[in-house]
């Protein structure tokens, strides 16, 4: 039989999808399972988006220009614009998901064996683009002491090396939540400036930040225009995680010209998609002061009810709709598998996603979950109940 | 100003888009300008497609499985099935296009600077599909004067070596319209299993076979399992180049066992284009024999019409809407500028792919063009009389 190649053996699975058998088992045992495990929120998606597909009149359907449509692009750059970032849609690539402008970017920018420093606890796909792209991850703790707040700029400068070419950051943060300050962004762009990388920031949570605070982009930061790669996405912003519309955004011009280049290789980003996305921007501001509200309303409960319990510990989240917490258990991975396979409360129980997968240093975060407050406020509340009565009876 | 990467510099620009300007300018000018040089059908999509995105009730646009939904890669195996290939729904992974599906295929069986051999001339994205996987085309040429059949057993084992990893066919062939016969795949079988290589076949274009010949595919072939990986797609089957869904095929379980960690890792192929791909499902067979018909009367009139022409030879193809064409020139990148910046008949002008981008091999195919024939059967014979023209007056 031929060999699969080393790539594709070291291609990690997702941390989350491991536990997807245990959650079957459990159904089938007629458990009923609540799902805090992932990032598909229970949000509906704008009307004036689905109803752009509706109303469609296309009779081909056929690719759009590399680049996403020009039309999609300038309304993009206008909705920048309208969020104090001044950019136009020739700094723009309309990608298939954050996914794949997160791939475009890695290798426009890297080649085999490249380093890119990324804080962690971090989103775990981002081991399957640097794998797949052939560059290491160098991963920079955060501390659930601080808040997951920005380790020190020495943290980050020991671990650079002539193969660093990239810091990645996510603003907000998916797992933790944590909003980086204008203040970190300046300490950020200092760095990347005097050792000649780029700053890539996904940016795709942005305008899930709450408590009155700011966000600001790397893209608003005077100076850093050859630096700045943002990475977006429709995904989250209008609950459209199935359209697989994102985009890369950057004023490097070089870095643009590069990135045209591997999308024009895969043709043309999805044509429906970039149609419900480009209605999507005429989203009335009351949806999204809805959908904030109703995120502020999960996090005060879930975090308030979290630190109820003893011996738990939670990052206090300004942004996104992820927390982790600190449980006490030694190895948060067998407690979730326990969690699905051998505890109920009231025929109930949870799913959460361990959080040792969001971290490359080995054997950090065991005793960590992350936790999405994609479900409504009481089965938050219920799910936390959960939580606290399978702690009282789980033995390590 | 940080550095691109070695791999986007090296990434290739597609040939086609290289003359894109020049037909912008020519448009300025007030010319009409005939495409026959992209594979962009003006065949509708069929109703069943469309209608199926207009009826949809979904509220909110939410993930796919990353190997596509169950329903549609049920009835993707019954599609199969109906087409003499068993397999199961287990077998398929649905992709973001089959460019996508031939980088999850490359990512899984190929490290960097591995080889793959592949008969040219050949569809130009494999180029940069090797590139940003980080290994290397070894072309083996195929000929005008053999109609494009696959080059000698010998030709290709004179080219591997321990890095060859895989074989890599169109079939039927872009951009040669060339179907392989039985007696082809079987060839290739034997190859590929004596010398432990995967063959990857790109049958996107399995249903555009003509003359009353049937398409032979490696999935047919007995005790090819571990060894046949198709890449496929809706693209050109329903007209659906926009949709972004295709799939890759294998009974080799550790194969599909390592594309799906590629999958995973960017979450899910495109929702909405999976439902309107799932309905085309259903289009009725009316469809494709119209459809068929209507390629074979403009291949009829297309090659007739340019077998006219003193010095141009064509190949005659049996599949794919594509065939390639030897010119009178030295340099048919020149002549296809020309066309669009110099020439005209009646206000008219045709814009062609050169043949050299489909070459991997320097200085092949300078003289030769591919022509897309998606264009109606008058639009065509148009077309072949501009060039008629332009060849007598044309001074390379």
């Amino acid at each position: 039989m031929p060999k699969i190649s080393n790539k594709g053996i070291s291609m990690p699975e997702s941390p989350i999808r491991k536990l997807v058998p245990y959650a079957e088992a459990a159904h089938k045992k007629g458990k009923n399972v609540y799902y805090l495990n992932i990032g598909q929120p229970d949000i509906k998606t704008p009307t004036v988006a689905l109803n752009a597909i509706k109303n469609t009149n296309i009779d081909i359907l056929a690719y759009s220009r590399s680049e996403g449509s020009e039309s999609y692009r300038i309304k993009i750059a206008d909705y920048y614009k309208r969020n104090s970032i001044n950019i136009t849609h020739n700094d723009i690539i309309v990608t298939t998901g954050g996914s794949e402008a997160l791939l475009f970017a890695f290798g426009s920018i890297m080649d085999k064996d490249d380093e890119i420093i990324i804080p962690e606890p971090f989103y775990a796909n981002y081991n399957g683009f640097s794998k797949s792209s052939g560059v290491n991850v160098v991963p920079v703790i955060s501390k659930i002491e601080d808040n997951f707040a920005l380790p020190a700029i020495e943290a980050f400068e020991k671990l650079i090396t002539p193969k660093t070419k990239a810091i990645l950051i996510c603003n907000p943060g998916n797992p933790t939540g944590y909003l980086y300050s204008k203040e970190e962004i300046k300490q950020l762009a200092a760095m990347v400036k005097k050792h000649d990388l780029f700053l890539i920031a996904d940016e795709v949570y942005r305008e899930f930040v709450y408590d009155g605070i700011e966000h600001y982009s790397i893209l608003q930061e005077p100076g850093l225009e050859d630096h700045a790669i943002v990475i977006d996405s429709v995904s989250k912003r209008y609950s459209m995680c199935g359209a697989r519309v994102g985009y890369l955004v950057s004023k490097n011009e070089e870095f643009i010209k590069t990135a045209l280049k591997f999308a024009q290789a895969r043709l043309s980003p999805p044509t429906l998609a970039q149609i419900a996305s480009e209605a999507a921007l005429d989203t009335p501001q009351s949806y999204f002061d809805n959908v904030k509200e109703e995120y502020v309303k999960r996090r005060n409960i879930l975090i308030e009810e979290l630190e109820k319990i003893e011996g738990v510990k939670v990052a206090k989240p300004n942004g996104a709709f992820y927390c982790i917490a600190e449980l006490p258990v030694k190895n948060s991975d067998d407690f979730a598998k326990w969690l699905l396979e051998s505890f109920e409360f009231n025929n109930n129980t949870v799913m959460v996603a361990p959080a040792a997968g969001f971290y490359s240093t080995p054997g950090v975060g065991l005793n960590q979950i992350r936790i999405a407050y994609v479900l409504n406020e009481e089965s938050l509340k219920t799910c936390v109940k959960i939580l606290k009565e399978a702690l009282k009876v789980y033995k390590d």
